[in-house]
């Protein structure tokens, strides 16, 4: 059971006029450590585009536990939560300096051929990196 | 029972390396469509913030159920989900040209005081306005 | 010499942890303009795209000259500065309630065919459209 | 003289529906590179708002050379350009993986006391610092 870790410190523009990041953000952010992980299992987003594979979010969600300002040195800790026989759930937890909790989200993704728009059985290959990833029940 | 409705069409900048609605993006709009909202029934936030009332988001859901593509005219019908004592939840319905079902989203709000960052009960002038807009079970 | 006027409210997101617009939300904003504009004389962008025409950005500049806050109501006032043989430029006033000048915005576009990249003269139709919203030099 | 360099990957939301990096997204990816530097030659933007010292930006501009596709790896040299009594330009190179010249960018900030809103003298410990950045001419 792996983790994936992603770091980053947030930016002016992260921050809205409540002085908080912005929630919306919290997912860009959630996205940016998906695409930084599959382009580690050797599959880039840019290069599985380029082969005709759409990988649609079809569900998102997060939880907001504590405020994250401007300045603060963020870790994800991105996991697989589930893999299904044509979609995968990734999970992603935002901690702060002192390791305390700040956020969570999930993310589902299905995979899906570009030219008929029909879910695909995810290819061994995905899986089996995927797997080395999933998160303990 | 009213809903509020916000209107929008997708831009350059909103359709990501994919060709559609970055995900991201949806619950910007969504925000936008709350804050219009909001200073409809006499809450704009920019007064709510310098008031030192702060709303922040706790969680927040989305299901995407077709791709949303460039220059999209999109429609967010807006209602409330539910009015708790310090919170409430707001739902978004996006619908195309032909009325179809593109995506839904949720946000859940928690009233707090800027200074001692309690959550509070939520006034009742807000709470009235909330109710008017409440979606039938 | 005709102008065209867009409006828009700042918004929670747009405002960055100094409490102003965020610079590079100023160019967003006057993109949307540039959209809305661009439909309205018949070239909407998602069309041109479609039609293997790009009309890249080569250049864009802008002077900040009052900070902007959220929930300020601001004009933004659309001309053509100049039509060259495969390319134009659009300006861009922002002004406030009180119509008091902001900030101003330029981008520079160039006529491109997707297929070999190759700026191309303006068709007729798009120049004249330009022409009539020429600014006074 | 020295050179600051700066590294990102454009990201699934960077694209735009044209194919290419969204123009207002370079200046972000400018301010993102302008923070890293500032944190690292000991005036994190964070600190500097919390000591009620404002820079705003009052001009920027932008030339874009060559397209920017999903998945480039950039790199962002940036240098000062001019120092000013109370303010300060900064220049960025963004280049490719072949070190192709792709766009540049131009950013000049004002120093300001948030309380009056006046500029300032740039403080000797700031100069001293942005001096050992600054270009050829």
């Amino acid at each position: 059971m792996q983790t994936y870790n992603y770091h980053f410190t947030t930016s002016l523009h992260d921050i809205d006029a409540a002085g908080v990041l912005f929630f919306a953000h919290l997912y860009r952010h959630a996205h940016d450590a998906y695409e930084a992980f599959m382009s580690d299992i050797g599959f880039s987003l840019d290069k599985v585009i380029r082969e005709n594979i759409l990988l649609p979010l079809i569900h998102s969600e997060a939880d907001f536990l504590q405020p994250i300002r401007h300045g603060d040195r963020i870790c994800i800790r991105l996991q697989i939560k589930k893999i299904g026989n044509s979609s995968f759930s990734v999970i992603y937890h935002f901690t702060g300096n002192q390791d305390q909790q700040l956020a969570s989200a999930l993310t589902t993704h299905v995979y899906l051929d570009r030219n008929d728009h029909e879910s695909k059985t995810l290819p061994d290959s995905l899986r089996d990196e995927l797997s080395k990833y999933l998160a303990a029940e």
